[in-house]
């Protein structure tokens, strides 16, 4: 793609893809901007154009345009764009309060319970009805990838619609966590029942899931106790160095390390960035504030401007238009999502709290994005009786539900917290999100 | 390195990788603020500490640690390494003054084309006598190696001592650009020369040397002439997008953008991230800045401050400490590291300007770094009539060189500097930098 002289040093040592990730950044970047600013003024949330754009850049080769197929198979462009997630996850940590996330954690582990039992049900269930040729493993399969929310969507359209400190999105954020353990537990079992079906051995033994269950425990535990403990000790010795930048580089290097050890035991890494987001504290870095340095939340805002829109960007540049094209797989790709949605928004009634917008709660938990993708990929390297177990086209399935309730969500957040304002505005109450704006 | 679990859903896509490179980047912070800091009290710039430490992270394997390795050879790790420069010299451009750059235009092209001749005259010089046995062609090639200039450290340096304002690093930079299009020239006929000796056939056309001069020519003054025309209207469009974030995205498309045009003539892409700074100036982002946002230059900062850190790191990281093991070449090294040295601080002076420091300016375009590997690993794929044109240990010794040249100019230039400081001082002349802190 770069005219290259026959000479040039920069062609000599893999300095030329330096060259192009800098021009995936450029089309990322602008794409990013241009369908944010669509959608905007169309009265949606940015996050959905820069989806949008990601597909229409994603699926150019369809037209012949086979420029921009790179972005999508990059690895530095993916793990740039990751890196990107897992400071908004981190952002999103900094601006929420364990304290007050602590207080709705009933609520969270209700409607996160609710969220991957109705939803495993219901998936279930229709892949019963509508694949009855398939066996009873595959309807397993099915009713696991429904579980997993993924929630950089709805912690993004939060964040863009200023809803980020009222009681819904908390229960929503604490609920994505618990959600992330579950769906690994669901995820460990239902392998370990195929793998042992498959080759006539034991099921996964109780042990190995006790053992799932008590790692993640101990690093949530770990991170949101010990963490909070050690983080102003590791500040205190940062502001002691006489190097530069030391603020950022501190909450940066504890963001790294938490979202590292999470995913050390099978976590998301956004888990642990929104963990370690959470324990840190304005008055952990006084004495750099004190020096007139910017905070943490500000230092940061510039690396999730630059690399959170390069996320969602590539996250709609893998969506495959052709997927859609199996005329045949429509129609049960239609009930999957329905099954897939309808079964996250029964969880808004695990809300306890009085006077919440439960609906909200429970379209803020639909998103499946890549955590439904890594489960549906994993069921197609799983082999029963020397078969794949989930086919391609049943594939192509859970990749329209992952599409499809992955745009769903923007739109219908945006609608459904519009709605439960006029309605508190109606009803005379106080929302807290008033008291925010004055 | 990461005890993934079996099912882990993270080791199924190659989420894996993002948590060892979240892993590097804790252990290229940590690093890089331990050793700028041991530096800084030791009274030297932070980079030679960033240096000095990622010398030693790369040599760990020395004593059986491995568990570092990866972070020299990870495409990803040196991909965001090297977007850290180009932000670097992006910051750099955007704090130098093009109006001032050009007044001092002459002197650059001087101290560059004297940087050039002395170290190529003194190279040819040191290896035709020092290796009488190797071919004219070697000769050319050493000479060759020791023209580039590479500004990365320098430019640090100069930042990192409030020194960027100064007449003498305006002669710096405007030499480093210069001098890189010097290198390209020298490169391509050298090579040209090289390959038509081998093949028998002709010699690397006059047309072609035009050819390169021509399109670097284009490139400079097309982003310096049009680039200025262009700017405030794509910052004017930007301004009336409905998105968030559009200072930043935009400043960082130009850049990126120059950087890989740069990339795409040959140049290299920090050459291009240098123009794109100097063209965008505080007006542009008038708009911007009236609706309260902050201005480029502190946008960037959180950038660079994550990002050029891990540069400098991952640079000391591949110095081989066991190139120093080759007893048989140190002598040689020595020998053609001095040439390189006294070739470039000759090139002081070229600057015409009355009352400068021009051993400052000549030990500012000492280190050779990254532009010295690129020639060297050129040399080692060049055949001689079948045979490698440089042998092994004309390769350490250009590694050697390149280390020394890089690790000498942070301690060289603060010396330079702080002893110019006095002397002005001395004679009661009013500094410049004088009239900066005041």
């Amino acid at each position: 793609m770069c005219p290259t002289l026959a000479f040039a040093a920069s062609g000599e040592t893999g300095a030329t893809d330096v060259a192009q990730i800098l021009l995936a950044l450029v089309i990322l970047l602008v794409a990013a901007k241009l369908g944010g600013s669509l959608v905007v003024r169309a009265g949606q949330p940015a996050v959905l154009g820069e989806l949008v754009f990601g597909i229409i850049i994603g699926n150019l080769h369809l037209l012949g345009i086979n420029s921009f197929e790179f972005i999508k198979t990059d690895d530095t462009v993916r793990i740039l764009s990751e890196i990107g997630v897992t400071l908004l996850l981190f952002q999103v940590g900094l601006e929420s309060d364990l304290g007050k996330l602590m207080q709705v954690g009933t609520s969270s582990l209700v409607v996160a319970t609710i969220g991957v039992v109705c939803p495993f049900g219901l998936g279930f269930l229709v892949s019963s009805v509508f694949m009855p040729q398939e066996s009873v493993y595959v309807h397993l399969f099915v009713g696991a990838t429904l579980c997993a929310t993924s929630v950089g969507v709805t912690a993004r359209v939060l964040m863009d619609l200023g809803w980020l400190k009222t009681t819904e999105a908390r229960i929503i954020l604490g609920a994505a966590v618990v959600d992330d353990v579950q769906g690994l537990i669901i995820l460990a079992v239902v392998s370990g029942v195929i793998q042992a079906a498959s080759t006539g051995g034991k099921a996964l033994s109780t042990w190995a899931i006790v053992l799932i269950i008590l790692k993640a425990l101990l690093f949530l535990s770990g991170a949101l106790i010990i963490g909070r403990w050690i983080a102003p000790k590791v500040f205190h010795i940062a502001s002691r160095l006489s190097a530069s930048d030391l603020l950022l580089t501190t909450a940066l290097a504890i963001c790294f390390s938490f979202a590292y050890l999470a995913a050390c035991i099978g976590l998301a890494p956004i888990v642990g960035a929104f963990a370690a987001g959470l324990i840190l504290d304005e008055v952990h870095w006084r004495t750099f504030r004190e020096r007139g340095e910017h905070s943490v939340e500000e230092l940061v805002k510039p690396l999730t401007a630059f690399l959170v829109p390069v996320f969602f960007v590539v996250m709609g540049s893998r969506v495959e238009i052709r997927s859609f094209a199996h005329v045949e797989v429509l129609g049960l790709a239609a009930v999957v999502t329905l099954a897939a949605i309808l079964g996250k928004l029964a969880c808004g009634i695990g809300a306890l709290e009085k006077g919440l917008d439960r609906l909200s709660i429970g379209i803020g938990m639909v998103p499946r994005a890549e955590v439904g993708l890594i489960f549906a990929s994993i069921g197609t390297r799983l082999r029963l009786y020397g078969e794949p177990l989930v086919s391609e086209s049943t594939f192509s399935v859970m990749i329209i539900m992952v599409i499809l309730t992955t745009l769903v969500t923007p739109v219908g957040l945006k609608w459904s917290i519009a709605r439960a304002a006029r309605k508190k505005t109606k009803s005379g109450e106080v929302s807290h999100r008033e008291g925010n704006t004055h």
